[in-house]
């Protein structure tokens, strides 16, 4: 286990984008448990289930399905919610304010008005080096573009 | 490193102490800098600086000082708070949102009011059970029993 305080850029992986959306639209596909089922796994896994308490200090609940129709229950507590701005939650707890397993990440979300489209950032960091690491290598930049892919469809349908 | 994940009580360390003072004032004691450098470290050690935002994502920095002149500098960042009723800050992050070398424990501090008294509450929550045993080791029931013996002290003065 690396044990040394690293700076955040080392322990962070960044998805940057312009999408042709209002944020208040991206906020929304963030926020309201039907539109996040549809965009936020890569295909062909699923949402099977989304709860969304979004407020600071509410939970997250988000059960992913595998093609093979096995369940990834992922849970997790909102730090920070400016509407249509910026969202912030962690794994480190599964409820206000229970320790999870493992602190393994933290999401800034960012979504930024640019002339009628939105500046995306999504800022994951990690409490370790190795952990970015792991992520890196589970396939985040695969995983979150391809579903920041899915993202840009279905707003641009909205 | 224990990776099984406990219920939260075994990886718990909790104060209890009814105090007689209105919990306004227990509330400004943990919040006011003047007030909290008075009671926070059990003597002979004391504070030597304290800075606190008290507010979700804003940051404290309290350097405590070892009676031979060391300087013992602890970063965390609130995550609630409920005036006069309820504080949550953890150093699992140095600033929002800025993970910490090692998000060690989560501080729930609660106040009721009981006639004209407080009960005082602080719960201590580790994300693992061999941190709280650590965290008893160090000293946590002598070392939070007498800052709040002093912080009693300080609030009958006030």
């Amino acid at each position: 286990m690396d044990t040394v305080n690293k700076p955040a850029e080392s322990r962070e992986l960044v998805l940057a984008r312009l999408i042709d959306a209002p944020p208040e639209n991206v906020f929304r596909a963030w926020t309201e448990p039907e539109l996040l089922k549809q965009w936020f796994t890569p295909k062909p896994w699923t949402v099977a289930s989304a709860e969304l308490d979004v407020r600071p200090g509410g939970g997250n609940r988000i059960v992913m399905r595998s093609p093979e129709g096995q369940n990834f229950p992922n849970s997790g507590v909102y730090l920070e919610v400016i509407k249509n701005e910026r969202l912030v939650f962690t794994d480190a707890y599964t409820k206000a304010w229970e320790p999870s397993e493992k602190p393994f990440m933290t999401a800034i979300i960012t979504f930024e008005y640019d002339g009628g489209k939105t500046r995306y950032t999504a800022r994951v960091r990690h409490w370790s080096a190795a952990d970015r690491k792991t992520h890196e290598e589970m396939g985040f930049h695969e995983g979150w573009s391809k579903a920041t892919d899915q993202l840009a469809e279905l707003l641009a349908g909205l």
